[in-house]
């Protein structure tokens, strides 16, 4: 190992497929395959909290004794070589019990005994500890923070009850308070526009798909004021406390929906995304998070920032349940195999360091599940700045188009930094805005031609974990800048984003996000749902 | 590393340097030198039960928020090089209230940044677990095993009460069955023996010392018969079962009182060691365990074996407790340092190849919490051999001197093993006991050329852990081979031998033995207790 960031490629493919032959053996509770894996040795050591066994006899004894390990998910795979023939493989695991896993092993290439010279990698020192079962982690059931519901589920529990059956049947939807619920007005983060609304007589499209498939509305969430931040706050409601990591936001504009999920009071967020809303709030939140396609999902019935880029997501505490509700908001469509992910130096660049680190375990878990490889691409950083800038002279331009009337008439009404952000689109002049879509349209073409079917970009969702509540506005908006740069990139595209909550900085989550051709936001559910 | 078993002097010392030092600002909670001694890497790695730390900025943050660890102590250290620059060591320790700790730790000799060409030992890779502590460990106090008391404690729960105050104040003694105890006859582990005893009178001179210094007799527990056993088994009141190892035997033929102690019924196993019936006791059932000095205790009041190798011995749960009861029994004595402690090749090779290296780990751990040296002395296993069967000479004419008439006048009364072996002692002429006291003499000259005053003979204190209770008796005839060549070396010099039950074998205790010359049991003990 060298000093500075681990390079994902600089592990051996050898060692590779023999951790991966050894994982899979575990699951299998092969144990002629683990015993070949531990070097067989009298020095060999394994231990846990409990004891420590010492010795290849010893060790394979006790394998043969134990019971078959819980079914067990990598979801962190840190790799560090100290030569050539001798690695660290420190590997985290979630178990179907919630509860969570961490294995150290010391692998080292040895000769093989008898005629040749061919060598193989073994086990020599193992160190295996487990975390308990998610619900005694959790302690009791936490409260829902103020400012996650703006209509929180009444005396039946419910906002909207959905079909009697079906696939989502009895799962509780905290929808952003963009969405019309037939019977309630939008509330879209601000009073006056609330004050303003009228009663819905119709669900959204998407509310009445997620309801016809079986789902209920548990209540109607706060969104950061009309959706036009990421930070998770509104000044006007509050904002709600990330339930993944007390203190922090949750990040926004999906603030609410992110609050309840995180919290258990929901099980699926419904939002929105123009240049993040779900990517950012899923990876401070510790939630799986889904941008789909841009205009693959009818959006009748929701308020928009910029309908270039507008589009609707979802958020889940699980991979399986984001792919069901996906399911039924998406159009039917094949998938491809993701059998690249194309890791971007420039943009993990983009990203803290320990994010950075974070990031690239989880991937290297992500990818060694599912048989991926990873590759390297560049994008240059200058032409990232310019894209970054005409993406948001035309989101600007796009959403005083759509509010700025609104913004007009009632002064005062807005947060002050939300409204500077409406009226810079206001002096966006019809040229500048031109001459953005031009380089957007190149933007797009680049990014595309990364993109060839079977590939996915992957790269921190967000800069970095969630900042806390009592950060200085300033390094709020440092973080945000840096962010918007990363997430930017799926929204000029009008590409899905999948952000997965794998990586961890410490104790704080971390998006991973993954990105592919439009169309294939399929392809994407499909690669974080199959197992490796 | 190189297959086989580690070698104890391969270890570099600035590793061990180093990782002393770190273990040393771990228990004073010096987080600089923590934070010193960990990779400045942003690949550096801390995992524990609950989650990763990656980046030495996180654990640095980690550490300056955290409680001081509990104080812990050093049981068993393994070091495992990879190259000359990088190591595991993996670290087992036991805190104050009886859980277990276990630290895996990658080091690597890394370049030290600015001028010149300094390099110094780091931790990148880290993982540590911990056990429960011992009450919740071990769940209900275990009841004592059929076959441990020959008088249980009664009503009262002691059998004699001792002093008021003392040292030893309210101490519970198990009295082996060979000691008199006043108002009981002495059973000596043979019930045509007990039937023909008469009440005894007064005290055995270590009991009344014991209870002089405020212990109680809890109760007499039963020994091998007539102690010439070390198996731990007694075809007339049945085999205790060993508390600490289920299913097996304890050894003997101090059994019953190591059966209680270890079981928690008493604190402390008055018994006696001949050719290692203190130690062997202590080895399975992992107690400390004092063989004191030959005629440094009086043995008055006592059923003898072999008097030219019959000594004293003590048998306790925790270190201090034992310094503590032999202080009573021992005669004032200066000490000395045990600077080297001396490892002899041909002796860890009588033992299995897991216990030679659980028995190094245990050493290693000893070595650097004494900070002493560790020195390797070679001794000629034929030589060793002839040791052996003249001790073996001796002891049976001397046992055959002391109870032949017994023996004679009770035929049928003993197991037959036993029998064969008091009556191999009649054969044995006054020509071969006499050659065979010759080639003793030489042996013992050779021994205490090697322990001169700050030096201890480190070897196994028996060559496996406790047999299994259903053992075919040839398989455990075998054990006891290994371990009388093991045990036999202090038996003949007249030397202090101290059992330590920190090696494992998996969940299996086993003892370290050390050994120094006559009259340096005090030695021996403050090696033990002082704090490293």
């Amino acid at each position: 190992m060298t000093a500075g960031d681990p390079d994902l490629r600089s592990a051996d493919p050898s060692l590779l497929r023999a951790f991966m032959r050894y994982e899979r053996a575990l699951m299998a509770n092969d144990v002629s395959v683990l015993d070949a894996l531990f070097a067989d040795d009298t020095g060999t050591i394994r231990s846990d909290g409990g004891y420590t066994l010492v010795g290849h006899e010893q060790i394979a004894e006790f394998r043969a004794g134990r019971q078959p390990p819980p079914p067990r998910r990598l979801v962190r795979v840190h790799v560090r070589h100290l030569t050539p023939d001798a690695a660290v493989i420190v590997a985290e695991s979630s178990r179907q019990d919630g509860g969570t896993g961490v294995q150290t092993q010391v692998w080292q290439r040895r000769d093989i005994p008898g005629p040749g010279t061919e060598s193989a990698w073994v086990v020599t020192a193992a160190h295996v500890s487990t975390g308990p079962p998610r619900a005694a982690a959790a302690g009791a059931a936490p409260g829902v923070s103020p400012g996650t519901w703006r209509v929180p589920p009444g005396a039946d529990a419910v906002v909207a009850q959905g079909a009697e059956r079906g696939p989502l049947a009895r799962a509780r939807v905290a929808v952003k308070d963009l969405f019309a619920v037939a019977g309630h007005p939008i509330g879209a983060g601000n009073p006056a526009w609330l004050a303003a609304a009228s009663i819905e007589r119709e669900h959204a499209d998407a509310v009445h798909r997620l309801l016809a498939a079986g789902a209920d509305v548990a209540g109607i969430a706060h969104t950061d004021e009309l959706a036009f931040s990421l930070a998770g706050t509104n000044i006007h409601y509050g904002a709600p406390d990330n339930p993944a990591a007390p203190g922090r936001v949750t990040g926004g504009s999906t603030s609410g929906p992110a609050a309840a999920v995180a919290a258990g009071a929901a099980d699926i967020g419904l939002g929105t995304d123009t240049a993040g809303s779900i990517r950012v709030p899923a990876s401070y939140c510790g939630l799986y998070g889904l941008r789909t396609t841009h205009d693959a999902v009818d959006r009748r019935g929701l308020v928009g920032l910029a309908p270039s880029f507008d589009t609707i997501g979802l958020l889940t505490r699980e991979a399986t349940l984001l792919a069901e509700a996906a399911d039924i908001l998406l159009p039917p469509a094949g998938t491809h195999d993701i059998d690249d992910l194309v890791v971007v130096p420039e943009l993990q660049a983009l990203a803290e360091p320990a994010v950075r680190v974070a990031v690239r375990a989880a991937l290297r878990a992500l990818a060694l599940r599912a048989g991926s490889r990873l590759r390297t691409a560049h994008l240059d950083p200058d032409r990232l700045e310019a894209w970054f800038a005409a993406f948001r002279a035309v989101q600007q331009a796009e959403a005083w188009r759509l509010h700025g009337r609104f913004v007009e008439e009632h002064p005062g009404a807005l947060d002050p930094a939300v409204e500077a952000r409406f009226r810079q689109g206001g002096r966006i002049g019809a040229k500048e805005e031109s001459a953005a879509r031009v380089v957007l349209r190149a933007a797009r073409n680049e990014l595309l031609a990364l993109l060839p079917a079977g590939t996915a970009l992957a790269f921190p969702a967000t800069s970095s974990p969630a900042p806390q509540r009592d950060r200085d506005p300033a390094e709020v908006e440092a973080v945000r800048a840096a962010t918007l740069r990363l997430t930017c990139l799926a929204s000029l595209t009008g590409a899905p984003a999948l952000s997965l909550p794998t990586p961890r900085v410490g104790a704080l989550p971390v998006g991973l996000c993954l990105v592919a051709a439009p169309g294939e936001d399929r392809s994407l559910l499909r690669l974080i749902t199959k197992d490796g």
